[in-house]
């Protein structure tokens, strides 16, 4: 049986060269950053050359870049910050955002700090700009975070066209981008934008790594509070390994973005045309099916309702050696449903399964998971 | 030259087998453990075979026991959730808390959460436990934050006192026991603390790793929101290579606990009577020159005041290829001095320097590192 891993949404298997740079920081640089003699010294440049390395990738100053434990932590550090430091009174995100942010933002509405809005979406996921702008006009202190990329349907708004409306209304923007870091190129002079994460293992690089990036002009005070690591952004000892491995990690990306985008973007082609092939009545979840408008990584399959599969997709996947996800697996291990699939009436007769690709994917794995596809939804024909 | 360090409160080398238990988690075993299919499952498992090790360690229960990026984070969320979980509207700590434990509290006071009240200390660096009584006994609705070991003078407080102290007074009681963890037994079934914390680096594990134990009766809210990650405590997808390292390491750390100490106790011993038969005038701050009430792994010296090596000491060390560190290395970089010396009403006069052990370091190195300071001291005699 081959094993097949289609959940790179959820996580990708780690680079070689990811480990290799950082398994002399595990052996040989051990020493604490901070500290000021040379076992410290040496960790402490290999730091900041990391940071410096990930600031040039992204167009930005090395102190608008700061590590921390992934997406989430950065996420819940540029939100809760954000609204402390500028005095923000209202947020407006969107019901598809990840529970990173919206669990994050649903705590400061409860805990009194803010009013929260959620903008309009339609069945497609697309957000309702002009409803964006209504809301940024009737409330001011405003911060406004909406993602660069959905991790389940796969959707990409444009972060140009929205950067450019909050900065209108003078309103913060956060944007979680931890789905297009690594994949997509991120230009930080000549985008408007407030503050962005990343979360390392979405690229190749190692669990627990992330970074927020925060403009100059909108520093935000720390969000964990101990020493002064990271500018003193950030109290705790630095988790160096994934400091190296992340900077590590995105310095591959965007080696050969173009080369990894058009291995994968193929992919993804070619299992939509397999699929449209052998499947009477498939159909693709938000803007998945569209190449232009979504993530060239993820593809949203809704199948056609059968009594045999109903429920049992994802595990009759699993058992032909198919790792697939069922909505954000790194959210709720799938038993509570997608929040996603809901907010845009997803049909609940129809089981959807998530296929998501890396460059570590191959045509073959493709032709397997659409043949075992085709096997299932066969039995009724 | 010899390259000593001594430097092992700041951060330790990591252990041979720490790395191997987890190298397979690089390279192997990368789903991400929220997925349901294989490649997630079978690292879900390892996650709770390591959360399980630990609570048998400590005699704790599994449910209590949530992973953190590291001390400081472990910190922080018993602190700031245990506030707004528990109605705290007063927190004592004392002054000598590491940077994690003073400027989080000292966060909330400022945001007005709660009012915060320091125990008055003497110049050993003792606790007055009849000031926190009163400090207790005139406030209502009280937290208490003392550490059990200070990172810099190694004063070791009675956890058992003060935790029936607060439990007296109705107190949700926080130790930060990054010092201590790994290196003593904590028996938590018989130790009515309600939070305490572990830093995987300072036991030869991983930089980045953490944990923090929360009594089953004293249930806190999340710090970072997201995903339903650590049973709905902390969003985020896990650092997988730094629960296993931290599990690892803490099981290796029980395994010989008693030799451990032996080995390290007779470093410091073997210190302190060099140090005393050559350099005259030389004191231990804090309490770290008594063998039964300081870390084993700590030996903060006060050398007598000279003008060769006024502020030069741990420059001239460092040339020596001695690596040690001037007061809380993971909080400084010493350029600020140290706010635990400044409160202990350290001399100005005379240099200090804190030397601090583990099982790596040897007999030889002590002899080596005394030489050393006996040169730098001779110079002017
Ligand atoms: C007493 C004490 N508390 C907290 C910390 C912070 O732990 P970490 O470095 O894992 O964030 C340290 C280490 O620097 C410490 O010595
Ligand atoms: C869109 C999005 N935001 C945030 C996160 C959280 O990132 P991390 O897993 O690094 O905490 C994820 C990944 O699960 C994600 O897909």
């Amino acid at each position: 049986m081959m094993r097949v891993y289609l959940d790179n949404a959820a996580t990708t298997a780690m680079d070689d060269r990811v480990i290799e740079a950082m398994i002399p920081y595990m052996k040989e640089h051990y020493g604490n950053p901070s500290s000021v003699h040379s076992h410290g010294r040496e960790v402490r440049s290999a730091i900041e050359r990391s940071r410096k390395k990930v600031a040039e990738l992204l167009n930005a100053s090395p102190s608008e870049i700061f590590f921390t434990s992934g997406g989430t932590e950065a996420d819940n550090t540029a939100l809760v910050c954000g609204i402390e430091t500028h005095g923000i009174q209202h947020a407006i995100t969107s019901p598809l955002e990840h529970h990173a942010v919206l669990h994050t933002l649903e705590a400061c509405a409860k805990k009194g700090k803010i009013k929260l809005s959620l903008v309009d979406i339609n069945e497609k996921g697309e957000v309702n700009l002009d409803h964006l702008e209504d809301l940024l006009k009737n409330n001011s202190k405003s911060m406004v975070s909406l993602m660069q990329a959905n991790n389940e349907i796969g959707n990409i708004n444009d972060l140009n066209l929205i950067a450019n409306i909050s900065r209108e209304y003078d309103a913060f923007f956060h944007s979680d981008t931890v789905q297009t870091m690594g994949h997509y190129v991120h230009d930080l002079k000549n985008l408007p934008i407030d503050a962005l994460v990343a979360g390392g293992h979405k690229f190749h690089g190692p669990k627990g790594s992330g970074f927020l990036y925060v403009r100059k002009d909108k520093k935000i005070h720390p969000f964990i509070y101990g020493g002064a690591q990271e500018r003193n952004m950030r109290g705790g000892t630095e988790n160096v390994i994934g400091i190296i491995g992340i900077s590590k990690a995105l310095e591959l990306a965007y080696e050969d973005m173009a080369g990894h985008r058009a291995h994968i973007e193929g992919l993804k082609k070619r299992m939509i045309e397999l699929l449209q092939a052998n499947i009477p009545g498939v159909v693709f979840n938000g803007l998945s099916g569209d190449l232009d408008r979504s993530l060239y990584t993820v593809l949203n399959v809704s199948l056609p309702p059968s009594e045999e599969n109903r429920g049992m997709l994802l595990f009759n996947l699993d058992l032909s050696g198919i790792s697939a996800s069922g909505g954000s697996a790194c959210s709720s291990g799938a038993s509570v449903g997608s929040h996603v699939l809901r907010a845009i009436h997803h049909n609940p007769e129809r089981d959807s399964v998530r296929f998501s690709f890396s460059r570590f994917n191959t045509i073959a794995e493709i032709e397997y998971t659409v043949e075992k596809l085709k096997e299932f939804y066969a039995v009724e024909a």
